[in-house]
Formats: structure tokens, sequence, C-alpha cells
């Protein structure tokens, strides 16, 4: 670690918890102090050689955590288009400075090879720090041990699928031979909740009727069938005694089970995403084949859910907000769909919007600024394991820091966005808010909007369990 | 059809809706009038060469209807210790005139190739009129089409399993897509609800631990997990638009599911059977091996549940009390699962003490005597489409009557029942009310507790489709 | 009694329970007997003197029973413009053979004495028969004792206001000291459920803005605060240990309070109005002083609440269809309020036009034949003690019966209605179904849509109490 | 402002939102900065004259904030026994650093009298800073007025009683109408939700009854009451389109209206005491007249209802433990109630060991340290627009810091507290942890369990508005 010496300076400083005039002290990597602006500690940091970072009308906030996204994820013959390198870059863009990835175990292999396979990818490409969950597509008495290994090391998180039957998909008995490993050792399984079965019956039944269109990708994945998986994952967990993390929650039924599970006082919390926030089957429905750029799973759903899953934001019934960051092109990749929208790859891009895209929230009186930091930073910090080093700004914690103009206008759109695809989930969005810098432990990765990184600056960051469970 | 004459005099007819003093005028087969006791029209009944059935101070009821019965079903390796010939015979000794047996489909094999088994089975065996369920173990294009001609031919309702894995077991694509048919041909879907397959894991790690006793049986088998299955197969349901109807609830949880349904105006159904109306987990419990007798699934619950159940007969969250009749003796087959409770054949007998079991609920203040009437007569009756002949008292109704004694007392006993099984679920229980003469289609089959009917009386009976659809 | 002889032949008998093809003979003012239609039973009957009534074709109901009505009622300085000959002769030609009115006590006289001034109204008055409710206005020691005696004599039903401060108000010490005093004598209250209080605070505010028309009787007294009241009468019945009847349910939200505190098995009850199934705020906003016409409390509500009432008479959270018929005449009466909303006597005529209402809703399926019966006739009987008498047709019952013609079309209007109001809250709408004959104990009051009844042939009719109180 | 330097030094600085190893900063009475432990910076501060305090081993935590207490108040013909002076020394030795009691409006008299009474109380008397919630016994056009201005000074919330008619209580008019200005002028409404009309008559029959014992006290106030009002004050609240903040919640049933509340988004609050999550009826019923120490409204509640108090805080349906300290001495003032249980003056001392007491929470597993700090310190700060001076530790806050000893071990007595009154409600209780210094705005108040302070010291401190209202 080095010790030079950084200073954020006369900017607000906002962390879930408090917004405070406040110069932050950085030595090497660490965040040393805070001190109120204009003090006379604040101004002694500003002698000798260290950097000062001037932050006056902006935002200082912790960088953005986010705990879904799927780089270079093999999928359905293809894979996302955004490598470690281009994917942790453009996170950096949009003010995350940790992401977690999916490691994913292919069926009939160990949880290890998988593992040393995401690594392998990962290793010296990533601009920002990462991490990974461990996605088990087949469990058994093996990879149930080996779980406890890995919760040793810290991948302390289990993805499940009750979706994509003789991909990812496990059965009620793997689910609850997992859920009760993972009571025991700490680890936190989290939840791809549909009831894929039934959503396949759907859609053969569509697609023998000629229904072809990317928008039957919505109608097939009903709102119905994510509630059903998700209180039947919330059943299983209670039986196993375990806590329960759902993944890219989009329905309001879907909600309406985790606050019911919630109002019991059980473990189980929701994620929810920003393409799920803003966007809806209309977007699914548009013409030609455009519906394609927005199939992922769970689906985009009717307009009157996104109310819904805003106050589940507010009611703290959904806790984070991910992206499920999984882009593929619309030309070479989305159109493998053409003519059979069960063969579109799943995935929209977003690792670079999505704090953009809270700010909006912020500006619109949906959230508190708290808040966005919240559900952008703090909790998935807490919830993966990370925190105190990520998710705040407080002595001790990493520096991963950024500098936020509330005030700067700008346009979405995939002419200037960073991320490695063709087009933007959100083109020609106006919104108000910007990154300016960005740092990553302590380093410069965007200065003033420029990009100063570099690919290997980002470590593997070992995490602890869960700090919800009490 | 005979045109011999009978009249009930002097009883209280007592039907799902009324409770009148009156004498019943029987032709042949069918009921033809009602008249009030001691008017002129009901005296002028009683010249001439009719036969007169003295019911003075006694309670004249429809014979009962229980929807759920397994007279020689194969379980296990061993088969359901009641024939047709002697469990038909036991029903009419406890006031039950028509039985709905499951003819059951094996799978690799037609609907009708089942069906025809069990025809073979019971004719010209049965004391009552009995009609038939189809348990679909393997639902497929060809069945499903078959399940359309049923519907026609009076086979209108077809029972999954989400329980027995590899042997019942349908999957959440199968019951989808029987689900759909039956929303298109007026079938009904019974379910037995539970899951299976999480089950299962419990079992195995149950009987890992040495948890081999009868009691585990009720303790794998989770309370939640019958919850589970039954939010799933309503949801299932609503993606089908079909009605529903879950067989022996036992849990209170899931009897929450089905009123918070209900509550939304669905047609979901529910039945609960004595056994979890007056039995427990205490009975499975009891030393020695005994609890095997008391081993079925659903399973007995702890007794907190039994008031639950009572208050969902009294909202009509569940509206028919059916026995799930399933006989298997002490000896000789539940020993079959000494030492490993999994192997214990599930069932309990239970067709002959119905009506006298929910009678004593009358007697205990819990339900009224139109209830008791509506539980076990009339709503099977409709349900499953055997109104108007079945059910009532009323003028075109098939002569299924009971003379029943509400003063007399009795003590259940495996001594005195008439079912053949060695032992009786409710040994020792002192009982007010009791059977004392029956009639079947106009003819006597018990009179003044003397049995006089003859095996081939009973007449299968086609029936047409659910009556609750509006 | 007479013992004239009369035969309804040739109808479908239809009751709560049963529809069946049967001949009913009378004798006197009773059913003596039903029978088979064809049957050499029903053949028998034909012969010597009886009348017959012709119903091949037609529908053979029990005559309605509208458990509440407002003849005669002071209210707002005028009074509702129907006499009890008028209301009961327009009753009778809507179907209804039976009436059960308010009698009022006026604060600081006894319940004697309110009863006995309504008995002089309706003593030689009547076409049909008719019983009392009694409406308590001020709840203390003598009335609470007063109580004990009327439900001995056969007024076993008070209603309670939580409206109107210092007409009819009570306060919530006085609601719970009837509640103790009804659970000790087998009385049963009826509320009026809204928060008078609250909303006087809000018709005060309206006018004061110059709110003065007459929709802002529907804005004011919202739907939440119906709830409100609902919610607090059940919490009061729980903590008293009475069962509760909540009038005239208009809300969605105040059906979901009775709908909770039914899945708890608590004997509370509801009681819906056409006016509530068929119109909407929309009439109330009609333009010039239309709106006036629809004016009553609780008030008419926005459309999306009729599919809620719909779903609760499905459901049987509500359980009877009552017309709180309350007519006050356009001219001369509704006008009192031009320029204060306030001021407009609350109030519609509807007790001729219930029993079409309810049948239009069979044929539009949202409800059964049965179901019909039971809402509009055997509930309301049973609620109130008139069953068996009244509600059904069965032996022993009284003979008060209706021919009803299930074909026949008609549309509603003041031009051909028999109530005496200036205006149809109905003009226009077309029915299909229509009343033909009726008889009241066995007397002709319409024959073949021709008057033939008398003022006087009504009688009074004590009732016993709340038969659903198992 | 004095810049005189204090470092607290080596301790675990808990807030709401961290856990850190730092040293804190203060000059004057501000806190100016945190720094990492052990760090150059932080050790920098030793030098000089700063004042040292040492905190190895401890926590270092924001000073309580009890946001509901009664010093002085008049009650039943006596007034709470302890003064401003008494109490808040007491609150001191608990850790409590800021109070918001409640000046109180009589009926007839303006809010302004009420308001200079109480700060004629508490002038120059407190140890500790001190703000006033305003009590509204006499809502009308001139009090609705006076609220606007109160706003603006910094009394900007006020408390409403639906219990005590005649004293306090304020109708659903009043109720509204305050609501409806608040929800103009920002204030937040504060309900006592017990239906005090209700209980009024079942205190009356008890007493009639010859039920005078303290006992009683809980059985008229029963839980379905104050789950009514609290019901009730929420749809008022609606309707308003207000916030609300209920008081003293102890009951299961209303804990369950806010958490249905809550779930749809509303601005609803809940607040509990010690008093509910520790003690229960079982105190209320000790034997002799012991139980009047215990006699407080809302009610002690049978234990069961303490498991769902705890989890509604682990949920955050409740977000604030306040004590509503009222003590009165058992020997010449509880004991005004002897005989008659309704002239016990209602009330319990506990400023001084919420702190404490919420901490042996934390040891015993129910809430995390956060929480702790968060229920105890951070959310009433927040609610009642005391942040961010009060409730946490940061650059720019008031230095109301507290040394606290997680590890010591204390009884709970009357013989070493320093209450002004002759009993503890928790008297023998063993408790894990105690304050062992406590500074207030950078001055020691309490210094290794010393009192330092001094009458005076606590300064009157305007608020702004609730916090949490996006």
């Amino acid at each position: 670690m080095s010790t030079e010496r950084t200073v954020v300076r006369g900017g607000l400083v906002i962390t879930a918890a408090e917004e405070i005039h406040a110069d932050v002290l950085i030595e090497g990597s660490r965040v040393v102090a805070l001190a109120a602006h204009e003090s006379a500690v604040a101004e002694s940091w500003t002698t000798g050689d260290a950097r000062i970072v001037e932050a006056a009308g902006k935002y200082v906030i912790p960088g953005g955590v986010d705990a879904h996204t799927h780089m270079e994820l093999p999928f359905g013959g293809t894979a996302a288009s955004d490598t470690f390198e281009t994917g942790t870059r453009a996170a950096a863009w949009g003010g995350t400075t940790t992401i977690v990835d999916f490691a994913v175990q292919s069926v009939g292999h160990s949880l290890r090879s998988g593992l040393d396979a995401w690594h392998a990818k990962a290793d010296a490409q990533c601009a920002i720090d990462y991490a990974f969950h461990m996605i088990l597509s087949d469990v058994n008495e093996d990879t149930l041990k080996e779980m406890d290994v890995l919760v040793e090391e810290g991948v302390t998180s289990f993805k499940l699928f009750m979706a994509y039957p003789g991909v990812f998909y496990s059965d009620d008995g793997q689910i609850l031979r997992a859920m009760q490993r993972s009571a025991g050792n700490g680890g936190l399984i989290m939840m791809h909740a549909e009831n894929g079965i039934a959503i396949d019956v759907l859609v053969q039944q569509a697609l023998a009727a000629g229904h072809t269109d990317p928008r039957y990708h919505g109608e097939v994945r009903k709102a119905l069938l994510e509630a059903e998986a998700t209180h039947r994952a919330i059943q299983l967990a209670r039986v196993a005694g375990s806590p329960l993390y759902v993944v890219h929650v989009s329905a309001e039924e879907a909600l309406a089970e985790l606050a019911q599970a919630r109002d019991k006082g059980l473990n189980v919390f929701g994620e929810t995403c920003p393409q799920y926030l803003f966007l809806s089957t209309d977007n699914l429905a548009e013409p030609g084949f455009e519906g394609a750029k927005y199939v992922c799973s769970t689906p985009l759903r009717p307009k009157e859910h996104q109310e819904a899953l805003w106050r589940g934001l507010r009611t703290n019934d959904l806790q984070v907000v991910s992206t499920d960051h999984c882009p593929f092109c619309f030309t070479g990749q989305k159109d493998l769909g053409r003519g059979d929208f069960s063969k579109i790859p799943n995935g929209l891009p977003g690792v670079e919007n999505r704090m953009d895209l809270l700010h909006q929230a912020v500006v619109d009186g949906r959230i508190s600024r708290r808040r966005w930091i919240e559900i952008a930073c703090a909790t998935p910090a807490r919830m993966f394991g990370l925190y105190p080093r990520k998710g705040t700004i407080a002595p001790g914690a990493d520096a991963d820091i950024v500098i936020y103009d509330p005030h700067a206008e700008q346009v979405v759109s995939a002419e200037t966005h960073h991320m490695n695809v063709d087009y933007s989930a959100y083109e020609g969005k106006r919104l108000t808010g910007r990154v300016e810098s960005v740092l990553s432990r302590g380093e410069p990765v965007i200065t003033d909007r420029t990009y100063v990184g570099r690919a290997g600056h980002g470590q593997y960051t070992p995490r602890s369990t869960c700090q919800y469970l009490i």
C-alpha cells in the first residue's frame, strides 16, 4: 500500500446514513479521516504533497457496488459481449467500483473448476475490484461439500435457478439441500425465482401457435409464475432454516410474497434492477425486432408494476438494486432469436447506467439521497460481506469514492456509452446527474470524465458472509 | 324402475337447506313427494300397500356421499384391504350411499385401461352406488385427449399428485397442461398438494439419522410443504384458467392459502377428512408401532390445526368432508414399515365412520345440522356432478335415504365395525348418534341395524361436471 | 286459516338449495307438499276444487324478503314518500312478499313508543307481511333493558348509526353497551358504518369551498371512512362477543374488512343493495341537479367497486341484498338540497326493483339461480328469524310464492312502476325477467300482472333470532 | 462556543450505519473529525492541550435521544415525580443526552400558554438538551392556526389522544382537522391510540363488578381497542394526506395495523417502549398492590406480545424506542388508586434505563449494535427534526457522546438509580453493559460514573420537521 495522500475537499459526503459537509482524507488505498469542511483539521491536510480533489458543489459518495453482473457469460450458444476488461471499465464510468460477478458450475463439473475458469477470465483484466458468487447447476453430495470450502475462501453466496430446465435448473429437493447447507455454513442462497417447468410449457404452446415475436417472451413468463416460485423458495428456506435472497424481482405479485415473508421477520431479501423500474412490456412490444433488445428473465412487466417496485424500495421490502448486466449485441447476438423468441439471448446491458438512473429517482422525488446510496452501495456491500471495506466512506474503508455532479445533464446513448454492446436499453433518455471522477482504493480511475484507470488495477476481493442475519 | 311405494314417516327431514317435519313418498327408486307430517296428503300415502318406514324421533337425511375412497388400491406392494364389496357394505352401515372411488392410470398405460380395470373390480360387487374419478399418473398428448372422452362419459374429475415422485407424481408442466385441458372440457382437477420432491429429501435424511418410527412420517411431511404445494397448485390453476379442488387438506397453513384464493373469488375448493378433525400427531407418536395405524398422507398434524379446520368448515373455505378411506391391516400390511416409516402403507379406514363423526360435531356445537348434511352429502354431490340425484331429499332425487337416530350412543371399535381391517382409527371413541336404516334408490340396505342389502345392487353412476363454477 | 287448496303446477321450483320440476300443494296459507311434476301424486291434487296456478315455463320461487326498508321515514324535515300501503303494494309488484322495516326510537323516548308509532303506521295498511327492526337513537340503561323485552316479542334486531351525529348517532361506548346486551339476549346489531364525525368535517369544508352539488355527497363520504367504521364496528363486536350485521356495504375497502373478519370465523355479516351493484358516482355526477336522485348513504361509489361487491356476493362475504328503500320525490323533496348537497334527503326507491335486478345478474352470469334466491329470500329470512315460514318453498312454510317469467322483457320506468315516487333510479334500464303472479300466505296478490291484493292482508310477523350463530 | 479540544480515543465508534475503530475529535460543542485509530492524523490530535477521553475496549456512541418523556406532568390530581432537573440528570446517567418532552395545552387555553408554562418549568433546570412536542387538548380554529406558528418555531410535532375523554381526548373530527393542518405545515401528528370511549365503559363495568385491583387496568384496556384506534388513526391520516406517528405501541394487533399500513408505503410510524418489551401483565398481577407500579397506558400486555414487538423492531415496522417516562412514587402517588385502579396515576419511570435495556437486547442477540443506536438515537433524532445535530457521531454533529462499557455488569435498583421515584420497574434485573462517561455538546456530564454536570447546561433545542417524509 502506498501512503500517498489524497484529500477530497468541499463536497457533500453522502452515505447510507449521513449527509455531511466534510473533507475526506485518504492515505494509500484507505480512507483515514473525515473532518468538517473548513475546520482547522481539514485545512491542515491540504498542506504538503497531498493530491487535492476539489468537490465543491458535488456529491462525494461511496463507489457503487453492483452485486449482479455476468461478464462474458456463455448463454444460448453465444456469450455476453462485455469482457471483464470492457465491462469493469464501463462500470467505473458509471460510478461503480465493485462488481460481484457469477462464476458458473457446469453440470457434471466441480464448483472449483467453474470458479477457476472465472478467475482466469477476470484475472488482470479489471479496472475495479471484483468478487464472485457461484452458480450451482448441479447440487449433489460433492458440490454441497464444496460449498463449505468456498464460503471459507470468500465465495459466500450461491445462485440457484428455478427456471431453465436442462441448463441451470435445480429441483426443489436440490434447492432444499443447498439451503440446508447454507444454513450451516453461513452462505446465502440467491434465487432466480420463476417456475421454469411451467413456463417452458407456455413457451412451446406459444411457438406452436405462431407467437414468435419478442413480446411473447413477456407473455409466457407470467407474473404469477414468478410469484409462485418466490413463494416456493421462501417456504423451502423456512423448512431449511436458511436466509434467502431473490434476484431481479420484477412482478408486483412476487414482491407481495417478499413483503409477507418479511412481515413475519424472516431473513428474506429482494433485489430489483433498473430495467424493471424504468422499462416495461411496452418496450418488448416495440415494432420490428426491436423488442429483442429488452429480452431478459425475469421479463419486463406492464408499467403498473413499476409503482409497486418503487414502493418496495421505499418500504425496504426490496433492499438492493443491481443490474443483472448481461449484454448481447442486437446485431449478431439478439438476432439469433428472429422467428423464435425463445432463442433470443436473455440479458440487457446496464452496469454503466445504474447509479445515474437511481440518481434520477432522487431528482424525481422517489427516493432520498441516502436511500440512493443505501440501495446501490451500502446494502449490497453488507448483504454480500464486503462491508466495511466497500459501500461507505468512513475511516478504515477502501477509498472507493465517486465525485458526482448532481446538476450535470446527460442523454444516454450507445453512441457515448462505454459498454461493449451496440445498443442502449435507455437510448435517448435524459438524466440529471453524472459521474465526474472515480477513485478505486485511492487511485484515480476516472478524472474529470477522462478514463485514467487500467486493466489489472481491480483486485479480486474475497467476501465475508451476509451481515443482515440478526 | 319398480313402482313399489315407500313412505318415510314422521321424521325430521334435514337437507343442506331445510329442516322440516315431513313425510317422504318414494316410488320405485325415486323420491316423488314430500308432505307436511299429519297433513291429509301425507296421510293418504299410507293407505294401500305402501311400505312404511317409521321415523318418528329420527332424522331423515340424504345418504352420505363420500367423494374420496380407495377400495382395493394397490400401494407400496400391497393393496387396500377393503374390496368394493366389503367397503361399500361398510359405507352403507355408516350411512353413506354413494362413493366416488379413484380409478388409477398406470404410467405408460391409457386412462381407458385403468378405468376398465377399476370397472372390473367394482362391477357387481357394490352394495351402494358408485362413480369414479381418474388418477392421472402420466400426462401426455394421448392422455390429455382421453380426458375429453372421459368427461363426456361421466368421469369428470382427475386427480394429480404433487407428491410421490416416481409413482403418481406429475411435474408442474404436466399439471399445467392437465389444468388447461380441464379448463376446456369442464373437468375438475383434484390435487394431492404436498411438495413430494422436497419431502423425499427429508425422508431420506430422517432415515439416515435413524429416525424410523411412524411419528417421523408426520415430521418430514411438513405443514409448510403442504401449504407450498397448495399455493403452487392455485397459481397454476390461475394461469390455466381452471378450477381446482384440493383433497385432504390437513394443515392450517394450507387452509390459509385456500382462504386467500377464495377471497379473490377464485374457483378453488377444499376437502378435509375426519382424521384431520379428530386425530393428531399425538396418535402418530403412540408407543410401540401403534403410530403406524395413523400413517396417511397428508399426515396428521399437531392438535392446534384441528381448530383451524373446524373454522374452515364454518367459513366455507373447506366445503367437503370425505374420508380418503384406504385401509391397511395393522398386522401384515402396516408392519411392512417396521424399522422404516417410509414403507408403511399410507392410509386409514374411515368410510363407515364419517357420518357419525360429523354428527358428533353437531352434538358438540361445532356445526349445524344443515351444515352436516351440506358437507357430507349435498356439496360433494354438487361438486362432482351427482346432484340432484344424490345429496338431497327432494321430488325427483334418488331415494338414497338414511334414518338416523340422533340420540343413540355407540362406541367405535374394530370389534363391531364392518370394514375389512383389523383396527379402528377411532377405537373406543364414544359417539352420540347412529344410523338406523338405509335405503338406496328406494331399496332397503340396512333395516333397523340389520344388513339387508346385496353386492351388485349398487350401480355405476356417470357424473355431470362440477356445479360450482358460476 | 282457510283450507282452500291451491296447486302451483308445472314450474321449476327454485329455492336456495334446489331446482326441481315439482308441483306445489298449498292448503290455506301454508305449503303442504311438493311432488314431482306429472307424478300420480301431483296429478291427484288437481282434481276437485283446487285452484290451479299454471307455471309451465316459469320459475316458482319463494317470495322475496326485503330486510331493509324505510316506509314513511321522517328524514331531514320531510318523510319517505312511500307509505306502508303504497310501498308494500309496490313490493308485491316486484315479487317481494315480506319486508322488515325500521321502527325508530327518538332521542329521549322509549323504544316502546317508537315501536308503537310504527305499528300504528303499518297496521291494516300492508299488502304483504311485515316485521320490524328497531333503530336505537339513545342507548341508555332504560333502553338497554327494553331491548330484552323487544327480543322476546319478536323485534330481534337493532340498528345503530356511526353516522349522523346529533340525530341517530351512537358513540363507541353506546355501541359497545348495545352489543354487549345483544350478546346476552340474542339480538342482532345492525350497523350503519360510516365515520360520521369525520364526514361532517368534510361536509362543512366542502360547503365552505362552494362545493354544493350532489356529486360532493359522494366525495366527502369517503370509502376509507366506511371501511374505518366497518373495522371499528367489528372490533367492538369482538370485544362485546356479539354478532354484527353491516347494512348497505358499498365500498370495496369495507368489504375487505368483512372478508378479513369472516376468515377468522367471526359472526360478521354484510348486506349490499342493488344501487351499489348497478349505479355509481357517474350517476351522482349527472348534470343539472339530476344527481340528487342518487343521493343515499352510504353513497354510490366509483364503478370499480361494483366488481368487488359482485365478488363478495359470490364468496359469501356479503350474504344479503336488501334495498334500503327510502324514496323521496325529485320534485318537492330532493330539491330541498339545491345549493347544499347536505340537505338532500338521503334515500332511493328500490323495493319494487330488487328481485328483477338480481335476476338480471343471473341472466348476465354473475350469480346462479339458487344464489339469487339465497341472497334475496332465504338468507334474509334466516338472518332475521323469519325462517322457515319465509324464504323457502317447503312443506310447512308460508305460501309466499312468486311465479316468475324468466324470459319476459321489461324496461324500468317511473311511468310504469308502482312506488309512490316521481322518478326511477333505473329509468330506461332493460331487464329480462318479470314477476307474473304473487301469492302471500296462499292468497293471490298479483295474478297475471294484475293487482288483486288489498291493504290489510299483510300481517305483522314477529321474528325469532338470527339463525346463523352456530 | 468554546474551542476547547477533546479527543475520544481508541473506542469502537458505533452509529446507526457504521462500526469503526476511530478516534473522535471534538472542538467546542461539535464533533469536527473522525480518524482511523492509530493513524498519523489521529495521533496528531493528542498533542497539545486536548482533553483525552480514553475509550479503549469501550463503545463510543451518540447520546441517546428519548423522544417521549413527561417531566412534572400533572395527572390525576398529582404530578410526575421527576422535575426537569432530576429527570434530565437521571437521563444523563442512563446515556441519554436529549429528551423531547410534552408541553400540554389545557382545554380552553392557547397552545402558546401551554408551551410557555413548560418552558418555565424546564428553563435553567436541565442537565442535557431538550425540546418540546405539543399536546393538543382542544383542537379549534385558533389552535389550528397556532400549530403553523409552532412548527415555524421548532415545535414540529403534536400529540393527540383517542383516550382520556374529558381530559386530553379529541374526537375524530378534531383529529382529522389537526391532521389536515399538519399535512400542510409539515408537522407530525403523534397519536395515543386507544379507544377511550369504549374503554371507559369497560372501566365502569369492571369497577361496578368489584374488579378494582391494578390488574384490571390491563384487562379493560383491551389489545383490540388499541388495534382499533390504531387502524382508525391510520385511516384518518390517509384521508388527511398526513403522516402519523403512533406512540407507545404495546399490542401485537396494533403492530399488525402498522405493518399493513407500511406495506402500502404509507408514512406511518410506530414507537414502542422498554416496558412493553421487558414487562407484562404478570407484573400488573403482582400480589398486594404491587401491580400499581406497572400501571401505564397503553397497558402492559401478556408476554406473547413481547415477541411481536421485538419482531416489529427487526422488521422496522417499529422505528423508535422511547420511554414514555412518567414516574409516580409508589407511596403517596400510586396509592391514590387503592381500591380503584382507575385512580392510579398512569406512568412508569424509565428514562435512565432505556439505553441499558436495549443494550441487553444486543447481548441477547435480538438486535444488532447498529440497530440499537438506530432505534434509540438516530431514528428519533431524524423523526423529530434533531438530526444531524443529534443522534449520530459525525463531523458537524453536536458532541453528545457516550462512552459505553459493554462488559460491565449491573443490577437495576431504586437503591442506586437517579430518578426521583421510590421504586424501579426493573428492580433486581441483571444487565450487561453500563454508561461510563457522557459528554453533552462536548462538556462532560458523567465522567467515569461521577456526575459532573449541572442544571442549566441543557439547552432548549428547536427542531426541524420529520426527515422521513420522502
